[in-house]
């Protein structure tokens, strides 16, 4: 069976036609409007044009935010004005196909797991590193949900009580120590230290900041500085590892977003934080860590594939 | 059917005769045996009295430790000498009849969502404040044990980055913190302090110590020390709540545990520090907070109806 998958990203909308290999077999891509009535409308024209043509068995749509228990409404959207919104039921209104709305960082797990690095594993949590950090908790081969529907919020774990201020309201988040933009902060640090830092210097005063992408390219060259910050967050991300290791014992850690694009220069010092942070290590199975294979497309693919079994 | 639940702790081995109901029908204790081959022994003759003129229809055996994703090994016990010990089919070969194993902690949470304070919840974290701090999640009505069967070990989350040392060998612990050994230690700080500190100063020149007891008999008469002493360590419990709402999203929070027989004195500033602690809070649905009904009797009572479902 087809199915169409749409993901709401804070720039972008992405949505695709996906069969049951996981495989994007049509896929569109345009602007995210500002207002909420002409985002609405932008889904449902994507999901009418990828339609066009196919036997469609069901319409999913990813987007940042609490979705309901019964995966009917947003209940709160970060970026969008969203609140207790009937999502579902709107659009299967207009679109008369069956709808399925679930989380971004969900859909994305959800392909990782179902046609990504998490194939074959029972227990996967997956991060994925961007401007926050998004969690998915797969278990015994099905998401968690938690009992409100909004669980795996994993970037908002409080890594350092009276840390960094987030965006959630909170402090010490995380996502402020293990994100995307977390490694930017790091490199700007270090840009700040003559030697170590002259490398990371010269991207910021070029382009009057430091992108992820200098960063990373930075530490394929060798450069000590960009090193060193993609060892903190990458140090961060390993000792949440170990905590979330004691909680949701995983068989596997998917990493993804940008920064995971670095592979082994990540994972290396990932597992070696992990290892000297997981309790009782020594008298207990350890995870795996793998890098996210899907990119860019997981949660298109995640949220199609979500629709395939709804519909 | 009547099963048989046994529950070894520290110092005494607790059994019962169990109905349907999670009521105890007859009970036995003895004193833990040092040597892991006499704690056999002893589990064994526990059984065959307990099963003696009763139908039995399983037996339960719950303890500290690490337990197989299949229920048939000890892989570690902190206070005992089993390293991947077979303990299922040991006590099976001997007792001849159906044995099911289960980590203590869960064991009481499964008791505590069945007949207990999560009665009627579908999803549930469970932690149970002794020396330690012991978790059970209970999710869409099963017990969580993760990809290797030892999730859940939620005193082991951290709780401060390079804080008091634990004794599975990482610092920070969350049990470090919120556990009834944790509030001695703020009793014992606040008693070094003139005026707030007086009645546990005293209790401390009576006893060589401060029994959590004589901390709870504070707290109930007034005692301005050790309402102090219970507020710090209700603060941890609640900020760490408001983490595991992030990663669970659990419908309640039940604690058990000596400390929890203060009710609503601790349930009071652990709901603040939750409600403050909470990414996105005014956002999304919170948890209730309960005190577990079944206390001593929980690890019994839940792995004897664990053994009613296996057996």
């Amino acid at each position: 069976m087809l199915t169409v998958g749409i993901d709401i990203g804070g720039t972008k909308i992405a949505g695709g036609v996906v069969d049951a290999d996981g495989v994007i077999v049509e896929k569109l891509r345009v602007d995210t409007p500002a207002d909420a009535r002409a985002l609405a409308d932008a889904v449902v024209d994507m999901a009418r044009h990828l339609s066009d043509g196919h036997e469609i068995g069901g319409i999913g749509v990813a987007a940042a935010g609490f979705i309901s228990k019964d995966r009917s409404t947003v209940i709160h959207a970060p970026n969008i004005d969203w609140h207790e919104e009937p999502l579902r039921d709107i659009l299967q209104d207009r679109l008369r196909m069956p709808v399925t709305i679930e989380n971004d960082a969900n859909a994305a797990g959800w392909a990782e797991y179902r046609f990504g690095a998490g194939r074959g594993f029972g227990d996967m949590v997956m991060l994925t590193l961007g401007t926050g950090v998004g969690g998915a908790i797969v278990v015994g081969g099905e998401l968690f949900r938690g009992g409100h529907g909004i669980a795996a919020e994993l970037g908002h774990m409080r890594f350092i009580r009276d840390g960094l201020p987030c965006g959630c309201g909170q402090n010490g988040c995380l996502e402020q120590y293990a994100s995307g933009r977390a490694l930017q902060r790091a490199a700007n640090d270090i840009a700040d230290q003559p030697g170590i830092g002259d490398a990371l210097a010269a991207v910021r005063a070029e382009k009057g900041q430091i992108p992820g992408p200098a960063v990373s390219r930075l530490v394929l060259a060798g450069d000590a500085g960009a090193t060193e910050a993609l060892r903190r967050v990458a140090t961060a991300l390993g000792e949440a590892c170990g905590g979330f290791q004691a909680v949701l014992d995983p068989e596997v850690f998917v990493i993804g977003g940008g920064v995971a694009q670095l592979g082994e220069d990540l994972l290396g010092p990932v597992r070696l934080a992990y290892e000297t942070s997981l309790p009782g290590f020594g008298e207990r199975p350890v995870a795996e860590f793998a890098i996210a294979q899907l990119v860019n497309d997981a949660g298109i693919i995640g949220v199609a594939d979500l629709a395939a079994v709804n519909g």
